[in-house]
């Protein structure tokens, strides 16, 4: 089989305007770059506002082995699958950060023959989303450091800086850097960091602000510091919130790309999914119901992370409400959820299978709680083996839950037909779909409501510093904001080691952060790296472009 | 009179592929950003490759007051002043640098009637090449690091990394920085800095540029550190100038946007003009000469640096030559070099005036030994005088220097009638276009004849350091390269004091650098600031967006 990028620049791609067309999107509300990508003007919300919306489709996964489920490839390959039943759909997907293309995961657009393109403009610079969010975080900075130096009139404490500078590259070198050496003229020392852009509040920020006025706000409510007396200041306080907005006033308006087989797609903001909330813009979802009768998107890492987020934060500061749930599961990922060794997952091993079957379970109960259909995807791989999947389909049936195989990276919309049907008849169930907990609740209830309901821990300890930071978040009246967990992917508890379906467990909540301007409270479970950095073979030493300007080593 | 963006948000301008067919660049030769920017193709350049050159003008001045004389206005205004008279003009100028547009200059893109737009585009992102430049500059310097922390294999002396970071932002706080801090896993510590984007080598490399194959050449050349041993280490020995070259890929095409009165204008790479050659790209400045009659472009600061380099370092890359020179003048100039204070400028003082003409003269035999036909440009302002300009009129007849007034901020295209035909008939003129220097000379008696004969200087003192470093870029025999120098742009010579058409001086060398990926040896006379600060009251204060999507408080 040829590779990802192989695959992607033997793409018959369309026109952008074509795209757009067939969408019923209007010239003046397409704004081009390049001649297969566009942005979407602001005019395209007022025109489309009372047009019904359509279904909303959340593809999520059970917890996943190191190399992913291939939730992304799915989410593609469902949507080339509706056009084949003849439906009319739209793909809503995160954009990606430039750091893991240079490092070691490689690029972030499907796989296989379900990919979105142009597979390397969308991985590299795209619309330049990336690099407004970058500017405008590091606008604030450069303001809270230029305060500081010109007279400190808020009293800006340099010792109590809680916003960090950022940079859309995996570097671990900036991680811990002291600025403002050199003297008077140089600035006021102090420690700082710089996280990877797609961890920036600012990101949190765009992708969930419902406009531009929206959006300010948002800007102008970011935490940035406390003073000297103890008091918050906000962005708003140094009032750069408005040149913040104006970096940001096109990366606020999603992009229009398409995929391998020219189903139309929205990728627009990607937050990272243990910091913040793991799914695309607000903006971009609601778009997409009403440019299309489906709307196919998704959320990062597994259900417990990425779906609890999109269901309790996104869908209830948008007022989305999902039709159906798919969930993403391979026999890798059960077989690693069973105890096999990471290296082994593709051998055959029914019996392991079988003792991972519990994580699925576990994810299905999960979504069942919110009141939403759920359809498994059984993403195949090469590997698999017909008893595997037996074994698999046997536990559905007993579970009583849609199952479908999906074969959309060998072949594209013609593998994810069967899951389109399924798919299709579970949206037109009824669904009663709930959130989770009440975001008026006390902090420690609502991470109590998660913890137990979701994750399955039946205790919650918090350090000494989680207290004092849920103290200081209620002495600041922002303790009735949604709860968004930072916590390991790899297993439903707080520790990556524990597989399956733990059981008889308590989560240790190490710290509390406020991202006032996001609207989230976050909570951190374990060490959460904003930051990454470079293995020793990094992707950037095989990436490389000829003399006529195509690229190879992208994957 | 409006202000300059208010006069830029209500020009009427055209869609971006109509000023591009006016050109006869054919559509799949452009690449639209939005609706009014464009990028052009690759292949615009094998099509138009046996076409003759149109003739190029070169905009440049007499040394200048802090404000500025109008060189980009004139440079704008004279390409709207061709239309006037019938020529066929493009006009090629830097895109401007985000950090400034937050600090206290404002924007670059013209002035009053005179302006390239859409301004507040060009002003904030553009079309992403700076952050391309920033991308590619910090996946440089994340590999160094990277490499470092994985075992250093080559050797690389943290004491000794040239390579610093950069960013698009005036940020004082970053010029130093200590970076790698925080135990094993988060890197070997160092001290490092940051650069603003446009001082960055990658910027002058990306400007002086033939092709992508040139460019990935000079980014593979880029001295980065010295190992344990004294050896240089160059980027491609950390095989990283291929992920670089993908990244610069889009920003290496010129960009095309139009003047206020639908001027097509080529804007593309923007190097400081002191740290580096201070000119816009190559590849734009070549390409304007295929796409009109007449190519006009300008050159950073005062003749003595921008032109300078523009006529010994750009020209000599690129086989360019022009046909006549523009040396922009401003009664406020000539006045402050004749002693007046800043303060004072715009008050009537003819004996002052006088004084300060010798500067001009300086700059008119300068360029005249370039054998280039030149002709001054009064800059008009409110304040000017008709006595004022009757003077300065009497001295460039005595100079048997053609001149016109120009009126281009007040009047735009109407104000510039009798300059355009005044350049038009110096085109004609036979030129005899000769470098300054043979760049194969001694580093040291190539700076001593443009010191001499630029300068005025009677002499050179040369650092320990500087010395050192000259004897080390001999020793790597990279010493056959023209010569980049940084220095004040207020004097003719390095003492920003020195007013008027100093003598008797000697220029002082403190340091000599080698940027030996974009092809040229950086002399350093005094204090070079690579990254700007931020002022008490930045502009960034006053930038806003309203809930429309309209920016204000840009200037």
């Amino acid at each position: 089989m040829l590779s990802d990028i192989e695959i992607a620049q033997g793409a018959k791609m369309l026109p952008i305007a074509e795209i757009a067309a067939k969408l019923n999107i209007q010239n003046d509300e397409l704004e081009p770059y390049g001649r297969y990508k566009a942005k979407l003007s602001e005019s395209i919300y007022s025109r489309l506002e009372g047009k019904p919306d359509g279904k909303l489709v959340l593809v999520t996964a059970i917890n996943p082995t190191p190399a992913g489920e291939g939730k992304t490839t799915t989410t593609v390959g469902l949507g080339q699958g509706m056009k084949k039943i003849g439906k009319d759909a739209i793909i809503a997907l995160r954009e990606p950060s430039l750091g893991p293309v240079f490092g070691i995961k490689g690029g972030a657009a499907g796989g296989g023959y379900s990919q979105v393109v142009p597979m390397e403009d969308i991985n590299l610079h795209f619309t330049g989303d990336m690099h407004a969010i970058t500017a405008a975080n590091n606008l604030l900075c450069a303001i809270i450091d230029n305060h500081m130096q010109q007279g400190n009139e808020l009293g800006i404490d340099q010792r109590r800086i809680l916003f960090k500078r950022c940079m859309d590259m995996n570097d671990r070198a900036l991680r811990n850097v002291i600025v403002g050496l050199g003297g008077k003229v140089n600035g006021v020392p102090r420690e700082d960091g710089f996280q990877i852009t797609v961890a920036s509040e600012i990101m949190a920020i765009l992708c969930l602000s419902s406009d531009l006025a929206d959006l300010k706000r948002r800007l102008g409510s970011i935490l940035v510091a406390y003073n000297y007396s103890g008091q918050p200041v906000y962005a708003r306080d140094l009032k750069v919130h408005g040149a913040m907005a104006a970096l940001l006033k096109d990366a606020l308006k999603p992009n229009l790309v398409q995929t391998l087989e020219n189903t139309p797609a929205l990728m627009h903001g990607g937050p990272f999914a243990n910091i913040a909330h793991g799914c695309n813009s607000i903006r971009a979802t609601k778009l997409g119901l009403k440019l299309a009768d489906y709307c196919i998107t998704e959320a990062g890492f597994g259900s417990d992370l990425g779906a609890e987020k999109f269901l309790d934060i996104k869908c209830r500061f948008a007022g989305l409400a999902p039709s159906c749930i798919v969930l993403v599961a391979t026999l890798r990922a059960l077989k690693y959820n069973g105890g096999v060794p990471k290296a082994e997952v593709a051998q055959e091993n029914v019996e392991a299978l079988k003792r991972g079957l519990c994580n699925l379970r576990a994810h299905v109960e999960n979504m069942r709680k919110y009141g939403v259909p759920v359809v498994v995807a059984i993403n195949r791989f090469l590997t698999d083996t017909d008893g595997e999947i037996a074994a698999l389909a046997d536990f559905c049936r007993e579970l009583n839950v849609e199952y479908a195989l999906s074969e959309v990276f060998a072949k594209g919309g013609d593998g994810a037909v069967e899951l389109a049907q399924k798919v299709v008849a579970a949206c037109e169930q009824p669904a009663h779909f709930r959130f989770l907990y009440d975001e008026k609740l006390p902090v420690k209830e609502k991470v109590g409501i998660i913890a137990r309901e979701i994750y399955g821990a039946d205790g919650i300890v918090y350090t000494a510093q989680a207290e004092k930071m849920i103290r200081e978040i209620e002495a600041l009246g922002q303790d009735k904001l949604p709860i968004c967990v930072a916590k390991t992917q790899y297993s439903l508890s707080d520790d990556p080691a524990k597989l399956g379906r733990p059981t008889g467990f308590a989560i240790t909540v190490r710290d509390v952060r406020l991202s006032a301007g996001a609207g989230f409270i976050v909570v951190l479970t374990g060490d959460i790296m904003t930051m990454p950095g470079l293995p020793k073979a990094p992707a950037a030493n095989l990436i490389d472009v000829d003399d006529n300007g195509n690229i190879t080593g992208l994957f």
